[in-house]
């Protein structure tokens, strides 16, 4: 698959401008006390369905040939990427497809039935939600975006980093959450482009450490049975968003599920902004490595705020 | 004691500027779709320590004289003015005495403490509160700088609707959280002065309604055992708040506890920011009256994010 490139973020940018909030960069002098650096928050838990995801999807949906819109998008999900794919294609005209297990909280199927999509729900499996993706395809012909192994996608969603360093030029270091690795991709490739001396770390959930593992040892390894609170960090790299990481990241931070927890507590008191778990990784890496951010400019890529309130670890 | 106008409410908007937060003010296509109006939300959230408390505080402390100004500021409070006083004070290198009942949160002393203010303990009782206060001030001869039945503190509660109305001149109506009726007396003097049609709400939870009772029956009464999740809302109006009141308000509503706590948990999830419970109650009169606030430009002053995420409502 083709690697995104600088001027494909660009592009993506101008693309969806018109349809995605620009979000804003928060600054906390608390924080920046009790870490002792200067961090800039990239607020994407602003960002429409709570997520950064929109972004991507935006980019997909808009990418697509007359042909393909017509004949609409699928995607298997339970997350933010199916309520971000359904919204970006209702607000285009264009039909959405989206397989979820049966077992899916009601509050996200609600969510993404509310945007207009089609939902087909099958077994709680990978193979039953590949299976029914495969079926739908064939019956309406629908474009698959996945929703990180896929080249539009990480060009959108590296335009929240692009935002970031528009507004805050002299950075020393960008940090982002890694799961599937589509906005590490993205965020990667744009930041070095532009500045090959900004270091770019990706944080992740010591309880999902497969791209740790897999840039450390060279080979792209999958997670076994991961179990964070960080829910948008399970999935497993691919192998272009690992190829793309071991390229432009400098090094892939772990967090203890117990700094992911303290850090998210942090941000509502002290900032009074809602963060999900996979947000707060990434300030639990600030917090882990004192010695790699000590007095440096740090912009933090918060990925979302979708957080059920109803299952707080606090 | 002198009521407010006007120009002393734009005087401490210039005295506080340099060391108060101009707090952002935030819209939602969403909770504008659900509730049929414009709604317009003040983030006082934002502010510094948390809380519009701090505009008063700040205000107070700036406008003693030079020997007052060495003499120091005292008051009593477990709570948000308390905090606000500290930091006003501390920021200022003038002395703060506070007065706090033994059994406050220990969040709140470290906080108070945290800001180098002299924290007095005394028993949870009003009577050893108001005691150990006159002791203090008899000794240090430091100002009293009461929570809402002060001057200077509602100028400097009023800079907060100053701030909303420059940047959004053509609302139709204003709604303000009524507990003591600083906020409340500050806000409605400001509006009316510069608008006098524009429509001013206060919003009292109904477990607390004293500002209801006393406003409709033109008699000032005092809330007996108040009981509310907006803690920020238990105090009744002194003779200074009602009497502002009853000229510049048209009308206070009043607030279910199902409403609130349902309007709280709207905003975290919809806005993706923190707000307590009494800042919810702003919203609440909105949800429960919308033959009033249908089609129409709604300002609402959001007091504050201090929350103890332990003890949520759901």
């Amino acid at each position: 698959m083709r690697i995104p490139e600088l001027a494909d973020i660009q592009a993506a940018c101008s693309r969806i401008k018109p349809f995605v909030h620009h979000t804003p960069v928060l600054k906390s002098k608390q924080l920046n006390g009790i870490f002792g650096c200067e961090l800039f928050f990239k607020c994407e838990n602003f960002q429409k369905v709570g997520a950064f995801k929109f972004r991507g999807a935006t980019n997909a949906v808009l990418s697509l040939n007359p042909d393909e819109k017509e004949r609409g998008v699928v995607t298997h999900s339970s997350g933010n990427h199916a309520a971000a794919l359904a919204l970006a294609a209702g607000m285009n005209g264009i039909k959405a497809y989206i397989v979820m297990p049966e077992n899916a909280p009601v509050v996200k199927k609600n969510a993404v039935a509310g945007y207009g999509a089609e939902i087909t729900f099958c077994k709680p499996t990978l193979q039953a939600r590949e299976d029914t993706t495969r079926i739908i395809m064939e019956r309406t012909g629908a474009t698959l975006v996945h929703p990180y192994d896929n080249f539009n996608v990480i060009c959108g969603q590296g335009t929240a980093a692009l935002e970031l360093l528009e507004e805050c030029a002299d950075l020393d270091i960008v940090v982002a959450p890694v799961g599937g690795g589509g906005l590490m991709s993205g965020t990667s490739i744009y930041v070095k482009a532009i500045n090959k001396d900004i270091k770019v770390y990706g944080a992740e959930p010591l309880n999902a450490n497969d791209a740790y593992v897999s840039f450390n040892s060279g080979i792209l390894t999958k997670s076994v049975s991961p179990d964070t609170i960080a829910d948008g960090l399970l999935t497993s790299l691919s192998d272009l968003t690992f190829s793309i990481i071991r390229k432009n990241v400098d090094q892939i931070l772990t967090a203890k599920e117990s700094s992911i927890i303290e850090c998210m507590l942090l941000v509502w008191e002290r900032m009074k902004i809602i963060i999900e778990p996979s947000s707060a990784t990434v300030l639990s890496v600030v917090k882990e490595n004192p010695e790699l951010f000590r007095n440096r400019k740090t912009g933090l890529i918060i990925s979302g705020g979708n957080v059920d309130f109803r299952k707080l670890p606090f």
